[in-house]
């Protein structure tokens, strides 16, 4: 297993694809135009009030994996080249890629306020540091900020694409805070939390891109295709790492899903096997021992491998779709995407 | 002094104004075109789980002044008549008129999160019922969904016009909470505040349904410096009734801005002659008994005079503006809308 940001060069940057092709490392690719990515965000944001300036550029460090906007921008490639042969990646659609990271964080500072979360990517959370309310400020006011650069790029399927993923990360959290569904709705519900949480961003980012560089509505179903299959595995496999990582590589406490009364996937397989989770599910792992022991059961069950296994379904998915475009270095670097997301340990 | 909601016949409705023409009352006027509002907010706000869904609708039961709908229909059709002499509000204009409560809205809802605010309109606040986290998640879905219907109407001017506003009452929020400013700085900051967290909204979906009605810029202009005086003017008159107004009438209890530690317009204007209230408002009437004095101070004081002469300052501005327009009902609508501003006791 390779780690999410070094991807070891004898399995990324010279070998083949299950496709047979060349590529090269995905995050040096879109990089290149990613160069002063946290400058720019930090720049939207521009705040006289010393205080919220701080709170509102604390996530935007330049230590995150950038996951969304090297999606994205690969994908405008990727789009690009599949139109019209053109190798430029354009303002409009580099700005998708700062939207994306920005809607992203700002649906972060917000989830942690709701969930009471003290830290996340190795660091205390903005609701730890600054308080609730501060918190919630800090959020809208990353959004706005996003939906400033939205409507500055000037194009209304563009806008209509971007403010729905901000209405599904919202229904998302609701959904996640909210479940006491029965046994039977379980996992339809899971599904459609991960996809309103995680995938619809990603989805609908690619589709965004490949509107702005090509007018062909194929083309735009390719996109959001790829972006929603990889971004459910991507959300799986979270899911699975809460379970397999240890604490000190995911910058956030394991089994925190648990903690926050959540049965995710691996949780969802596991009391196939063993019928007794149930009723710790519908309690929300709330009394005392519940998280130590749902996370035995899940251990012993094959939970995180069936999570795996459909985490492999929807990549499988996403390439294929993919594999639709003209093949480009970005189109590979966009498959071999796929294949990180299954197998990074962080 | 007239109830805000129930205008006397025989002041308002055939009366005259300053500029000695004929004209009806606003309200009445206003809600030809809004029929079926709070509906329709409902509709964009549809939800299947029910507890959002009811939290959400909680501040739409129709119950609201609408004080901003009002204004946006009487603009948006004054606009018209002086444009080409159209009858009709446009399907996008009365757009406006939703999106601009439902932003208002929303900014309530995170506000009363922020302020710990337990009372609003005569009922408990939504942060009180259904505690602080799902307050923010109800307020994030009003806003997604307001800029939803904002990303349909299909106008990259008006959408950029309307984000602006939702940064403005994020920045606005963000002042309130840290001020720390010295006393030079302190009335500028005041009407800095005042403009962000109020008038803009109001000015901003002025020039919008201006935008949308004419095409020239003189008119765009007029519509904005209109809504931003009527909202100074309205967030004036609002600070000099948490002062003189008791809490049954408001529906909210009085003196609550001292209870949050801020020093509104009377409290600034009481403090040039009663220096001593400057070290109460340096640690934001936390002393037991500050907010008791202070008020005294207050009512002794000419602040609530000076403030009041201060929105009808505004107001006048307001009046000189709008009666630029071509003459119709609607812009002498506006015209005495600002004069009921100046006279609500609610």
């Amino acid at each position: 297993m390779h780690r999410f940001h070094h991807v070891t060069p004898a399995v990324c940057c010279c070998s083949k694809t299950r496709s047979g092709e060349k590529y090269t490392d995905p995050f040096n690719l879109g990089w290149r135009d990613l160069k002063g990515l946290y400058e720019d965000i930090r720049k939207e944001l521009f705040i006289s009030t010393t205080e919220l300036k701080e709170m509102c550029e604390y996530y935007f460090d330049g230590k995150g994996k950038a996951f969304r906007p090297i999606i994205v921008v690969l994908m405008a490639r990727a789009c690009n080249i599949h139109h019209n042969n053109s190798r430029n990646v354009q303002a409009s659609q580099r700005a998708i890629a700062l939207i994306a990271e920005m809607i992203h964080t700002a649906s972060l500072v917000h989830d942690d306020v709701i969930d009471d979360a003290s830290s996340r990517r190795g660091k205390h959370t903005v609701n730890k540091i600054w308080g609730e309310k501060k918190a919630v400020l800090a959020g809208d006011l990353i959004l706005s900020a996003a939906s400033i650069a939205l409507a500055r790029i000037g194009n209304t399927t563009v806008v209509s694409i971007l403010t729905q993923v901000i209405e599904d990360l919202v229904r998302g959290e609701f959904l996640q805070l909210g479940s006491k569904e029965n046994e039977n709705e379980r996992f339809a519900h899971y599904l459609e939390k991960t996809f309103k949480k995680t995938a619809s961003l990603i989805a609908n980012s690619c589709k965004a891109v490949s509107v702005l560089g090509c007018p062909d509505p194929v083309v735009h179903e390719i996109a959001y295709q790829y972006g929603k299959n990889v971004g459910l595995a991507f959300q799986l496999i979270d899911d699975v790492l809460d379970f397999t990582s240890c604490s000190d590589r995911m910058g956030k406490p394991t089994s925190a899903d648990l903690k926050l009364g959540l049965a995710t996937g691996p949780v969802l397989f596991a009391c196939q096997q063993f019928p007794e989770m149930n009723a710790m599910i519908m309690r929300r792992f709330s009394s005392p021992g519940d998280v130590d022991r749902a996370r035995q059961y899940v251990l012993q069950s094959d939970g995180v491998q069936q999570t795996t296994y459909l985490a492999q379904r929807y990549c499988r998915e996403a390439v294929r779709e993919i594999s639709k475009l003209r093949p480009s270095p970005e189109r590979d670097a966009l498959i071999q995407l796929s294949e990180i997301v299954l197998t990074r340990d962080k």
